[in-house]
């Protein structure tokens, strides 16, 4: 569920696009009304507000945000303004181009999105970088990480209910079997958790718990240092409880010396529209203390004011 | 270049229903009748006619097909009248189910199409199967092949004409390292072919020419009995010269000792709509004869008149 929200009542995007223009003229930014218009319209609007202000002024409502805005707040306002596709497009070509620990976000696009989203994410970034995403990803990574994440990226997995039980049942041997050879990387543990279906994933680590005693990401916390061994849990968060695989990286990015806000940004913008509320919901149960509390401890300024209306709460 | 020849006056879909439904009752099928209307059809035509044929007489036609044919002519019929992507997912599932022979399927179907029309055959995977090709070509397969079999299918490849020169030039000199020692499984000889545009490939296999003196596939006939080698090479043609490959598949299917109908229907009736009309020059430059004189010596009734029909010559 998403916590995006949006007024009964929405001004056409021509009234938008006008009001935007003027939050931009005159002596000074007025941010908040920035904010009022764009973090409270979901993606189709965003679109619409996009093109009548092109049509209107001939100019790029996003060129004109980089150059009126800055910080935290501008990068928030920039990937907020963009649609799903085109944003996670992005992110994922950012990601390629730095080191390691930019694999978690491929791997969050790959593995938190539906099926057709990662589609959309691929023509995305056909039309953007003239290159495919799974080329990039695969030129730019390489060893263990990039055995799991090519196919992560270019996986298209059935989305329906139906699970195969006796199915399951095998896969659970099978993982079983290579995590306690530690063989972390074989290619029958790859092809499990890279081509089936969500559905199908679950019932099989169900499968796993019941039969082996521990949970699949128990089995797997071996060893705590060791980087690909955390990506690989971390992966399977996100194929079977997104919402607990972003309260963390939320809960991380907000406890450590010094705010990630990267990490935070990210999060936030991307699930606004999608599964806020629970991820919401989770972080309450796991810090005691709410989400848009630990945002506005965490942050200030337009920073914090972008991220309390996109978690829905524009008056915390 | 199609060869299928679509009357310019085509009648409705309900009157072509009517004709089909009047040749499938009293003494004896009227095949000549079903051949003069349906391999007369382009896909949307078809499409069409089976809706029609549903609405009106409560059936489904291609189940009245299976009734009333046999043998090759039913085969050919039946994968002709299913629309393009529902026949790769059928022709993909048929050879997960089947020995390596017919990895070569699924390779044709990965590289041949673009990558539109393969995403529509992941689709109809999805919709018929309730499964993913991908999850199937992995589960299915293993070894040298499945490496190479489950990125091909999972490619969504970029299809535009840039072509990065240097890229090409790097990229062409990992391929002839890795040949140079053998290490035809390696990972990025993988990745380059199962990642980059054709284009692409396609600049990087002429740098290679020019700068190691023999083609690419020349290099990888170093035995010829090596499965693997001749499925690469397969691979690399598919992507490449595709009118060539299947060229050659005819030519096989025809010249061996009993017709290989399998392939020869697979090709005539996927390509028939696509590219034929190249292929058809190919054989002929290659064969010295037609490929309607080739397939009229080799087939014969019906089998033979849709072939015919469908290569664009029902008089040959």
């Amino acid at each position: 569920m998403a916590t995006l929200k949006v007024p009964a009542c929405v001004p056409s995007p021509e009234e938008d696009s006008q009001q935007l223009k003027k939050a931009f003229t005159g002596l000074g930014t007025d941010e908040a009304a920035i904010i009022g218009i764009l973090a409270h319209r979901n993606g189709a609007q965003r679109k619409l507000i996009r093109e009548a202000y092109a049509a209107a002024y001939g100019e790029d409502l996003l060129k004109n945000l980089e150059k009126e805005l800055s910080g935290d707040f501008l990068h928030a306002m920039l990937l907020w303004t963009l649609d799903r596709a085109e944003r996670d497009a992005h992110l994922a070509n950012e990601a390629t181009k730095k080191m390691t620990a930019s694999n978690l976000v491929i791997m969050e696009i790959a593995c938190t999105r539906s099926s057709h989203d990662l589609f959309k994410v691929r023509q995305a970034y056909h039309a953007r970088y003239k290159k495919s995403l799974e080329e990039d990803v695969a030129y730019h990574t390489n060893g263990d990480f990039r055995k799991l994440l090519v196919p992560l990226v270019s996986a298209f997995r059935y989305e329906g209910d139906e699970v195969d039980i006796a199915l399951a049942k095998s896969e659970a041997k099978i993982l079983q079997e290579k995590i306690s050879h530690k063989a972390y990387v074989d290619e029958e543990l790859i092809r499990i958790l890279t081509t089936r279906s969500k559905a199908q994933i679950n019932a099989t680590l169900n499968q796993y718990n019941d039969h082996f005693g521990n949970s699949i990401t128990k089995d797997l916390k071996a060893d705590p240092k060791h980087e690909y061994l955390n990506f690989l849990r971390a992966t399977i968060k996100c194929l079977t409880s997104p919402e607990k695989y972003y309260e963390k990286a939320l809960r991380l990015a907000i406890n450590r010396r010094g705010t990630d806000e990267s990490t935070l940004t990210r999060v936030v913008v991307t699930q606004a529209e999608v599964n806020m509320e629970w991820i919401k919901e989770e972080y309450h149960k796991r810090n005691s203390v709410t989400l848009e509390h630990a945002i506005a401890g965490d942050t200030s300024g337009d920073y914090e004011k972008i991220l309390l209306a996109l978690v829905g709460n524009d008056n915390a």
